[in-house]
């Protein structure tokens, strides 16, 4: 029998679908990559994902998982050689318990991000994991590429968040890892290695998170600054006068604000005519009230002045005000989309090294490739920036993205040199795989290659993804 | 030559020491076990640390790495065979960087903890792993075995405060992971793995840490409760109303505050003659003023009362009064000492667990070995207890003692029965090693051996710790 045969016996026929129904999950979100597959499986729970994992075990397949097929790496897009199962989780979407006197939510990987928060919010609790793409992406991926977003600054990434897990082994078998504990030290730490992992030593398929309080109030601020390092500086500053009450420090350059300004003229435009450089969105969460907010933000903001670490502050009078700053942060991809391509670049260093290497970095792309327009934003307080390059206004679109490789690998280089990370929370996939001989160590490399072995020693999970192995 | 001869000459004859002269390393802090070696090597950097682990892999010799030897579970001592060598990183002291505006520190494994907390403090800022062993443990121990303490409601266990690491491997080469960066998704987890590893999969040599903004004024009470489901309640409102400057809440029974009375009569003696059975240590940390700590302190506490969470609190007024409350916790364990041997269970379960564990499992107790006294406390704002348990006042610490095994047994059974942990911040080491086969499924035992054949394929790392491989 087929292992298209196989697998329509295991799940149902109406459950696994051919290479030309898959259509919709073969191409990446950016449209980079196109893959092609035996089939596409949808199993109902657990056990039928270990049973599809067993069936392509025995047929030497790939296995290919996929959440919700917007990662920006193409690392859920199988190739194109057409040997590979594409695995979708979508009916795992249970919400198996809500523990809120454990603040635990334990819930199947293809749950959508959204749907996690609603749960808990509903819970009277807070699910904190938040991103741009939270409508359509699966909290499966979140665990896969270890997620990031706007709150990791207060509450971290994916992985901080995370207690438990369970996952299909590459033999088939069931890890229940579901542990809703805050200290167990009982071995090694197969969760973390899980986590981040891109489908390539296991499969996901539910998770344990933790539940934080839901915050009483919020306050937001749009801040301007008179230069990076001042931002930098305010940065600490606030740390110690909010605590862990800071959460979220977004930063924006005054070119992506007046690109805002002009692709969105309908959109918000605060600080029109103020000429600082750099701006940044704060927000605070307060777990007493709003005036209890409204005075911390006040005391701190008051003392920035008055030592010369704030130029100027607009702060949001309520909750219109405070979606209306947020629209810009996340109007940011589309206003760019709108603009034209550029080369995004989704790198980290440490915070003491964010002002050496913004500045570094521009004098260098200035003087490789005259004009070309930087569009710098992002997570300052976690170091975490999307350093993005447009074309010079007096060339084209096109022929800047020509430069890619040459310009790429300037970026990169120098974030490398700063101390830095090429990949702060997109992953690796396909796309930067071939990157990693240049700035991980053969050490490094070496090591995650034994692990990949080790977890995967016929290399059917993902192949070609975020490690090479010898075939 | 002979490998002391070749270890002589790489770090000095002056840092090789002989099975004799290491004798104060040979004996577990407890007593429980004593070992044997060929040398005791005081290498004095990561460079030598991988020379010793080269020469040991050419001679076929185990390694087995010591920090300040305060670890419960003999996991730092090697065998009585006499055949490894002991690897001592005391002179790996140094601080290599002090970042404040990253808010990182990097240190070598062989800092003591409290030198690492007070290079935090001269620096403005707070590290904030604590534990009763912070004047000898080093941070090495502290990762190698992802030790808790009192601060992981807030800050989390070790491995939430480390960024990035430095180890040696089995072969001898050193992994530079020592990254500072709060985001990075380039591959696999290794940091993770390697923390609470017990020193069986490589040698950790220096790390990069997170560090705080110094809390501005702290605020402990004592408070009692009518019950511990009570208890449990009041850390759900507490969490709500404190967010994240809830640092502490460390639970204490009534007989624990009894014998604590008992053995220190001169020391504090807080509620005497209050007849609740629970009492509970909260101490919490604001980044404003004492002011505001205090009005905090006082609305969560006075809500508290009014819903029924809370049956009487004790607030320190001034900072000698909170030390005398935290006294009681840290005299814990030597009140016991002073009582006589006690079983001691460092277990942890679902905090949504906690009062159904503790009743079910005193029961059990009192039905198999009748008259049997509860002494549990521990930190309960984690969910894990140490559940101690003393002679009958009837019978001997020594006829008592003789029950060890069967008691434990039960009271892991219960644990693990309640979604628990059978070691929650101690580790496995040597002593625990046995229960894993009851205690974990065979898939997670594979995986486990699975990792340390791929990273330490000789079994030369720290053997018959954490998990045992096929010889």
């Amino acid at each position: 029998m087929s292992l298209f045969a196989d697998l329509q016996q295991l799940l149902g026929a109406s459950h696994v679908q051919s290479n030309e129904e898959a259509a919709p999950y073969l191409t990446d979100k950016q449209g980079r990559y196109v893959g092609q597959v035996i089939a596409a499986v949808h199993p109902a729970n657990t056990e039928e994902v270990a049973a599809v994992v067993r069936a392509c075990v025995a047929a030497d397949t790939p296995v290919v998982v996929q959440g919700g097929n917007t990662g920006l790496m193409g690392g859920a897009t199988p190739d194109a050689s057409g040997h590979a199962v594409l695995l979708l989780l979508d009916r795992l979407n249970r919400v198996r318990v809500v523990d809120t006197d454990n603040d635990t939510l334990t819930v199947e990987a293809g749950c959508i991000l959204q749907n996690v928060q609603d749960v808990a919010r509903e819970a009277g609790r807070l699910f904190p994991l938040s991103l741009g793409a939270e409508g359509s992406c699966t909290i499966g991926g979140n665990l896969g590429t270890n997620a990031g977003g706007t709150a990791v600054l207060r509450y971290g990434n994916t992985r901080e968040l995370t207690l438990g897990l369970e996952v299909v082994t590459a033999e088939g078998e069931i890890w229940n890892g579901l542990r809703g504990l805050r200290k167990d030290n009982t071995g090694y730490d197969l969760r973390d290695l899980y986590i981040g992992s891109e489908g390539t030593l296991g499969i996901i398929t539910a998770a344990t998170l933790k539940l934080f309080p839901l915050p009483k109030a919020q306050a937001t601020a749009l801040l301007a600054f008179d230069s990076l390092a001042q931002a930098v500086q305010f940065l600490s500053h606030a740390r110690a006068g909010f605590g862990a009450s800071l959460t979220a420090f977004e930063l924006l350059s005054a070119d992506c604000l007046a690109l805002l300004r002009e692709q969105f003229p309908e959109g918000p435009q605060p600080f029109l005519g103020v000429s600082q450089p750099w701006f940044a969105l704060l927000e605070l969460s307060d777990n007493h009230s709003e005036t209890h907010a409204r005075e911390a933000f006040e005391a701190v903001l008051g003392d920035a002045f008055e030592k010369d670490l704030l130029a100027n502050a607009l702060i949001a009078e309520s909750l219109a005000q405070s979606e209306a700053l947020w629209m810009l942060r996340e109007n940011m991809s589309e206003a760019q989309k709108r603009a034209g391509r550029n080369m995004k670049h989704d790198i980290s260093v440490p915070i003491s090294q964010v002002v050496a290497f913004v500045s570094h970095t521009d004098a260098l792309l200035q003087a490789h490739f005259p004009g070309v327009r930087h569009f710098t934003f992002g997570h300052l307080g976690d170091g975490n920036l999307h350093y993005n390059v447009a074309h010079p206004l007096d060339s084209t679109v096109d022929a800047h993205m020509a430069n890619y490789a040459a310009l790429s690998l300037l970026v990169h280089d120098s974030a490398h040199a700063h101390g830095g990370s090429i990949s702060a929370e997109h992953g690796i996939g396909q796309r930067k795989l071939g990157l990693l001989d240049r700035y991980k160590s053969p050490v490094e490399l070496d090591l995650m290659r034994r692990i990949k072995q080790a977890l995967d020693p016929k290399n059917l999970l993902n192949p070609g993804k975020v490690v090479e192995v010898a075939p």
